[in-house]
């Protein structure tokens, strides 16, 4: 049995790994913390893997006192720029357990991060690609995190491998041929009764690659969240890792 | 048996009709004639129903000299404006024939009209409405001329429904939302391999609506033409109608 | 103000409902009961319109007593036969109060309704028709009752223009091609993530139409719900009346 | 440059092929032959790869044919049986040119090829897996053998990952389930204006992935043979080699 702490565990996203850690027949649940409780409970003698799922401004200090008490940390937490990795790496270079593990990843949903695999490995083949996101119109960034990734993935490939820019003979536009990242045009659709969305679009002559990535629910981010738990406690993943691309077998 | 002269039948469009009408069981193809044929061998002895493909520089003076001569036609070619049209309808006024027709249609795609039609219908019912138009790289105006239209028939819908204006938090954007066209954000996705293609988006709380129309092909016209034939051979639409959606029973 | 109770407040649906009316600017809540409470504390005198969604064993008695106590009664339960909706007949007849209606829906999914009106419109202008429904993998009837539907409404659209049967070549087939429904093949697919959907194609030489609609969420059926209230509240639909597309402007 | 010569040249598919290679900057035709050529004509001395489109009947003692005149070549006709694929690993064995190279692809849509090699990748992190092949009403067999080998494909990589069957709690069903292949339930649409389409959904709990490959002509071929054709001129791919997905960096 993998003992699993869940740090947030009142939060939208922490509520759901609680119920998914107890619904795991290879998992039962040590501490179920939230904002306010002392996170110096989890040690590594009833804490096998702990997943923080808190909120920007916490997380790092948080991740930084697991790997202080000697714990492998599950991040789903968002914010992480370059200088903090950083940090991460600095405090697992110095932890108290040999081989400890941290694990971030920015999108859980595991349709989500193969649609951008399978985007970046079909790129070079073909000679046009655009990307259509779709979200809910409670949304305030456009377009999303994600699809400017997959955007840039498939720009890099199509670079890689030499590919000329994409054909395109618009002439006259208001606007409707999207936003232009890297030279691969993104669309944002906004829709009432939408969660997250992203369809990636790719042709040659006569021929179309439709790859697509539906979350109708936070609750997709749960296989993910389970899997790198398993992935950590199996062990051989000592210091950071970032995405879950990492742990699939692609 | 309806007999049908093409003019424009060495065009693109053309051929495809005097196939169609050789293929269908009740029309004959009366006269097939081309850039410098003299149209005055139509007349109303050898001809019900003329079909005119041709290029916006030539098709008024067409039509005006198929009037004269006494014969009803399908007008396929693009680039009316309402003066073109009030020309047309003065001629058929004065036209030698009791209940001359005329009949001219912006898009002969049977889907595409439906796909328009049914967009104006549900768009009261929905919260959230966006237009997605995809056609091949060629193509020289974005969006197309569909999507605008089909945009505005949905904004016109919501505004006779006192519907408020779509939802929509976006506070930093690049670009990827789009065209706003009358409140209604429009998209145009340019891919080789495509080649016109449109889809409409509406959203309630829990629900999605989704209307599409592919054209893969020209001959895909060719219905809408043969239909449209059929109405004015069979009488009762004297005067000038314009859109295939008149002739549907919807 | 429309005075609106809901029969069976505590169900699944029910519970939306209430929260719907709540929200709804132009409603306030008369009555929320649910199974063992007293429904004669339903009368004219405070409620315009009772919202039942219970049971199929419970609900013919419970739209019988609100007739008797003079109550228009908006039903969302299913289960209704033939032999039921003449009882509802019967009792209309003798109700207490003159112009006494009742609405009874199958379906309040507003992109369900429109999908398979649209379907039956678009039907006679295509030579190919099929119908895909995706749903849960919990669903133990396949396909649904609204694909059925749906599949049966396309095939007489058919019949009444005259269509020949779709074409369709296969010789060898070892169950791919579904369920043949009046003519119309319809396909079901199970898929954990799903909630239900379906989607209606139909093509012609060159072209397709595709119509599709996504239930993500029971939340999808409150639009419908409220606008049948609305609807009875403003008078005018005497009687008894089956169907949402009934009160759609279509 | 590359000295291609096409066999078949004359067919629906070689056409296209000497059209591709004429297209292509770093390719030159040598011989396009067909049905009662003599293909003695085709040597090392002017051509570097043959590419050899005609007919079940002809393609084996073509292909023995061009190995023993010591020619590479890339083949497109299908039909090829273990038995048959055993005949040319023998010719090759004793080919008269070190290293001579045969290329045969029962698929040469780069879009299809991918579809089919993401669904294997994706198929061990979802709980449900459908495919649905769409193709034009004169196709005679159901499924498509494609859709059967994705189907395959999904099944092997569900039991290398050790998942449970896929979830279905359908009771009742009149066929509309489709067939089961190992398993996964493929569904085969038959629809005029379509030409030959695979979509592939996978689910977990609140996520779907779609993968689709449109065929929209045959000319969506070309890529694949040229590609192919490249491969062989570059050397290194001695011996047999069957499937495009061999010659693509996944």
């Amino acid at each position: 049995m993998i003992r699993v702490s869940v740090v947030g565990a009142k939060g939208r996203m922490g509520s759901h790994v609680v119920e998914a850690v107890n619904g795991a027949e290879d998992m039962q649940l040590a501490f179920a913390l939230d904002a306010g409780d002392d996170l110096s409970v989890i040690t590594p003698g009833n804490t096998d893997v702990a997943v923080e799922f808190t909120v920007p401004s916490a997380t790092l200090d948080n991740v930084l006192a697991l790997i202080a008490q000697g714990v492998d940390v599950v991040v789903g937490t968002t914010g992480w720029t370059d200088e903090r990795l950083d940090q991460i790496g600095v405090a697992l270079a110095g932890a108290p357990r040999a081989n400890q593990a941290v694990f971030i990843a920015p999108n859980f949903a595991i349709s989500a991060v193969l649609a951008d695999h399978f985007a970046k490995l079909a790129a070079p083949y073909f000679e046009s690609a655009e990307v259509v996101e779709l979200h809910h119109p409670n949304k305030v960034d456009a377009p999303s995190g994600t699809a400017l990734h997959t955007a840039q993935a498939i720009a890099q490939a199509r670079r890689d491998a030499g590919l000329a820019p994409v054909p395109d003979n618009t002439q006259t536009d208001g606007g409707s041929r999207g936003q232009v990242v890297d030279g691969i045009h993104v669309h944002a659709v906004r829709l009432r009764g939408l969660n997250a969305h992203e369809e990636v679009l790719m042709g040659n002559a006569g021929e179309q690659l439709t790859i697509r990535a539906d979350s109708f629910d936070r609750i997709s981010f749960m296989p993910g969240v389970l899997l790198a738990v398993r992935k950590l406690a199996e062990g051989g993943h000592a210091g950071l890792t970032v995405g879950l691309d990492r742990f699939l077998d692609l």
